[in-house]
């Protein structure tokens, strides 16, 4: 058995301990003796910050959420034309889950079994369905090809994005701008000369 | 407790009760006794049919692989201009896919802890390591946008691919014709009007 360390930790790092062992771990699979641990600080001291592992999580998948849906406000996302501002919106989101590589992972990974979990996913679906709208609204301007079923297209932009979370590491090879760019242009341009 | 059921279990049978029981609780979560749950059979009837749990993911796993694999071998994917056969090739993997959906999902969900997985994953990367091939003798052909970066775009590409297993549902709206033909002209085209 290792010394419980002294608890120097903020809401914030505690948190991030959180995270890494609710994605190693799955979040059902998580108890508090298992936080616990890899904090290297008694139960006792985590109930100090937190409630309960469902407020670590609700707190982890809040600061995944403000990232998405902050991106919906700023001026890139709200004027211009809908192309643009999808666009605009494509590389932002690629962009806060690069940011926010751990957060936005495990919002992508729960599954529904408490409060929080379901909310996560309304959110989700809420999110997903601003970007389905910013679509139409470019059909309707004639800037996306006549072919694209917008269900589908919102689908697979996700798909690109989301899949992000499955192989990225920092710090290796490609930086976070280079991935952004590339997805917006791949959704967008195709990978064919045209 | 149930009666046990007769065993006419095939071994193809057996496989799709065991395939939907390791997606559902993860194969390491998985037990023998979970299996004989679901199969409503006795252990000793399974063990009738294969040695071990592992065998069952490998030969589930295979199917999986064989499916994918065998498209490379292909006329379209043998044949013709480099951007031509990665065409049919991503139309033809999203097919299998959807055709193979159990079986494709566990596959992309395997992670690695015992050696049927690890040869799993090896397996995976020899395919997109063919695929990405087939990216860079369509870039010598000056048949691919020049700013492709190959890795990353094999990378999106096929996150945009194995997305569909988190979404589709057979039977309920989108064909499998449509989400294949809807993921080639995503990637390949783009959304976007030319």
């Amino acid at each position: 058995m290792t010394m419980a360390k002294r608890d120097t930790y903020t809401p914030d790092s505690l948190l991030a301990v959180a995270v890494e062992v609710f994605i190693e771990r799955g979040y059902d699979g998580t108890s508090m003796e298992h936080l616990s641990r890899a904090a290297g600080i008694s139960k006792s001291s985590i109930y100090h910050h937190v409630r309960s592992k469902e407020e670590l999580l609700r707190r982890a998948i809040s600061r995944a959420l403000d990232g998405l849906f902050g991106v919906l406000e700023e001026p890139g996302a709200t004027g211009g034309r809908a192309i643009e501002r999808l666009e605009y919106v494509t590389r932002r989101v690629a962009e806060v889950l690069l940011d926010e590589l751990p957060y936005v992972t495990l919002l992508l990974r729960v599954r529904g079994n408490t409060d929080t979990e379901r909310w996560a996913m309304e959110r989700r679906r809420e999110f997903d369905h601003r970007v389905a709208e910013l679509l139409m609204e470019a059909a309707a301007d004639g800037d996306l090809r006549p072919d694209v079923d917008i269900p589908l297209a919102t689908r697979l932009l996700f798909g690109m994005i989301n899949s992000i979370v499955e192989w990225y590491r920092p710090g290796r090879g490609t930086s976070r701008d280079e991935v952004a760019e590339a997805v917006v242009r791949t959704a967008f341009a195709g990978l064919r000369t045209s």
